[in-house]
């Protein structure tokens, strides 16, 4: 049996003799292999006698070539690692053109990478940032099943849009040219696979709920879609969002959650990837290098996570975050591109920005909303203008996560979707949880491209995704 | 702060006072009101004296009411609980008509609890069938993650239809009733918002593969789908995958891998949900008394686990199944509907059952099925018409598991691809693995609901996920 570079790395005993399976990253001098497997961001060396091979076989050994290696551990000679292989055989398993193979042994463009995502993993970047996101994902599952929460699946094709979070996708089986039609002339659903117009999910919020109101806690990690024209940075077609509910739980019990929670995936994942985190770190500090010194970072990426999970978020309502917005430089001096000028206006990109990381310096969580700009489902304060939403904005990414407390009131609610034109037979079901043994709940959505974002270093949401789906895009 | 029912049966200690939340289950002789909040099946006794409250109020404590009590815990008087609480202070929350609340204390048939499936979580088997749904999606992370596996998300919006494992469902934002049209009069998908066709996954594994070769050891687990007509107990048009994708691992390791992971998952999950899976025992066994004699299982639910997880499961060849079936009685009576007679048949449902719950009463792998019915990317054996195949069979359910060891030999799989009649350009990125450090490498699918079913002893499909997608049903 095989083993593992991490296991070897970790585990092996000098004299020990291996076998080891992984890819060619590259071959020095005729007599140093570096191979990787995927297993860790560290590369093992295996030092050949070029003597016991062929001129043949030796140029074979190309980096992405796949080869198999049997040979004794033995203490390494040069820098940068402890062990490396004495190699007594070798085999190729699977030969790599240099000619022609794009993954060659030097700094490729992010663009070009993305142009080849179903290679772009066997580099040292988006191999750590594959590794971290998994590990991220597994804390996710971790921290609420420890906790107790219930993970459930909600579905992906809904037939209600009563949500209206963002522009939706048709999920459809009808006949794209010639669409059956009722007598009016529309489109007849009815004959469509489900019977009726049906979407692709932009939240599990909804029945996430119908589900908290009868386990308790529980949490969603999957996929949602906006069906946005959006070419930024931030924004995908398609991308995995984290929703946890919890019944009888208020906005300031939701705020200890959520920070919490953050805190505690960041911490595992910085303990459980620390190697794959060193590289990051080391990575934007390199492309750091090339901006403006009063662009860059005051923290190192692990600075910044060792920040978060140390410090408290600053928590702030709305009104005050218009107050200092208000007597802000920015907004003197209007730099802003929407100068805040009374109570109510809903803040954009650059006053989340201006707060976080010029005010506080600090993640913070916002709370306390005007009704108008927020969701229909959220708890009303007894002010009657102001809704129990909080958001938790990060340095660099924005808003990472979304929640409130919600409505459990159901003449309230009732009221609050009559006055949104909301259908209120789309949401028979939803309101049956306000008729049926109601209680303050309230819940948050993450979305989990944005943590991944934080916690790589990373600036482009395409490249902390397998196969990013973006306008114009959904290749592989 | 309040407890959760489950903390205060495992931990709470007698004199102690506590508050806890949740709803009613039941309210008996003005006296004993039995009490639910999700965490656990158990529910927990509150003793009132009614003597201390009005009769308005106790007319309140309704099925269904969500409730605040607080009280001390007092050693149970009464039979099957350990303690109970003596009730000083009570508080409804929510109020539950008993005229209109649907889920009374009385057993419904589960045609009704799915007409109303954002409450039928609220009842035992409900809560318990999700729990463990739940438990057992932990379990398949932990098992992966613990043994060096990477999580991966493969694209649900998928823009190849290579992989030919179903009929699909369209994506789209084109307008319904007008969509643009190319010159020559076709549906101009250059105008969709992914500037071409698109559809959602039928399987991540062709993406997971260009995963496993780079990282090793992958995992997915997400949303697939089929758009075909079929209203069984078995099939759904959404439902969860796990596709494990392993480099350098062969046929025989694939079946040692899928075998020992779901060993694990079940073990897991009987030790961490006993009491749900104990519950949902003696529900199967209520069930099956209104069966006939000769149909009923000759084994609990809990021995039925028991038994996979402490026996091998049979390996049999396709060829060797072959000669079985066509020996068997079924066969020579001809009793199946589709008889045996000769290599290459495709097995039906009725054989899989045959073999599994007649023939070796135990789980059962099949392997080394013909080429021609299997899909193109499947390893061909020496023998030249044989392909790595192995599907997993479990009585009950039949298919569990599909996986094979893959093809990686580049001009073996571009004529396979040929002979299949697939376009080769769709699949050029999957080509490319086997163009650059190809090797042999191995994966299988898990359908979770199926494990689901399996593991609570359920026997219709939509009631092991939350709001099932079936033909003509989009609900909620």
């Amino acid at each position: 049996m095989f083993k593992s570079i991490k296991s070897i790395l970790k585990e092996g005993t000098i004299g020990q003799e291996i076998t080891l399976k992984g890819w060619v990253r590259t071959f020095r001098s005729n007599r140093f292999i570096a191979i990787n497997d995927g297993s860790t961001i560290e590369n093992i060396q295996a030092v050949v006698n070029f003597e016991n091979f062929n001129e043949i076989f030796l140029k074979r050994i190309t980096t992405g070539a796949a080869i198999e290696v049997t040979g004794s551990i033995v203490e390494s000679q040069g820098k940068g690692q402890a062990v490396e292989i004495l190699v007594k055989e070798m085999q190729i398993l699977g030969d790599s053109d240099p000619e022609i193979y794009p993954i060659q042994p030097k700094k490729h463009s992010l663009e070009f990478l993305r142009e080849h995502a179903h290679l772009r993993i066997r580099t040292n970047t988006f191999g750590a940032v594959m590794r971290v996101r998994s590990t991220l994902a597994y804390a996710i599952h971790k921290y609420f099943q420890d906790n107790g929460f219930f993970y459930v699946n909600t579905p992906i094709i809904t037939g209600s849009d009563a949500e209206g979070a963002g522009e939706m996708f048709r999920v459809t089986t009808l006949d794209a040219k010639n669409p059956p039609l009722t007598q009016e002339g529309n489109i007849d659903y009815k004959k469509d696979f489900f019977g009726k117009e049906t979407n692709l999910t932009v939240s599990g919020q909804l029945e996430g709920e119908t589900f908290a109101m009868a386990l308790g806690k529980i949490y969603t990690f999957g996929p949602t879609f906006r069906a946005e024209n959006s070419n930024t940075s931030r924004h995908l077609a398609e991308f995995w969002m984290i929703e946890p509910e919890v019944a009888f739980l208020d906005l300031v019990g939701n705020m200890d959650l959520a920070e919490d929670f953050i805190k505690y995936v960041l911490k595992y994942t910085l303990e459980t990837c620390r190697e794959d985190i060193e590289f990051l770190e080391k990575r934007l500090q390199e492309e750091e290098k090339t901006k403006p010194q009063n662009e860059r970072s005051e923290f190192s990426l692990i600075e910044k996570l060792e920040f978060v999970i140390h410090n408290n978020f600053k928590r702030v309502s709305y009104t005050e975050a218009i107050d200092i917005l208000k007597n802000s430089k920015p907004n003197r001096n209007k730099k802003f591109s929407y100068l805040i000028d009374e109570w109510g206006a809903d803040l954009q990109s650059e006053h989340e920005r201006y707060l976080v990381e010029k005010h506080f310096k600090s993640p913070v969580i916002l709370y306390d909303y005007p009704a108008k700009i927020k969701a229909f489902y959220m708890r009303l304060n007894e002010d009657g203008k102001t809704v129990r939403a909080m958001d938790i904005l990060f340095p660099g990414i924005g808003e990472i996560v979304g929640g409130s407390q919600r409505e459990e009131r159901y003449d309230v609610l009732v009221e609050k979707i009559k006055a949104m034109g909301i259908d209120q037979k789309e949401l028979w079901w939803y309101l049956d949880l306000r008729k049926f043994g109601t209680a303050v709940h309230s819940g948050f959505g993450l979305g989990f491209e944005r943590l991944v974002l934080f916690t790589t270093g990373m600036t482009n949401i395409r490249d902390v995704i397998p196969y990013p789906r973006t306008p114009q895009n959904a290749e592989f």
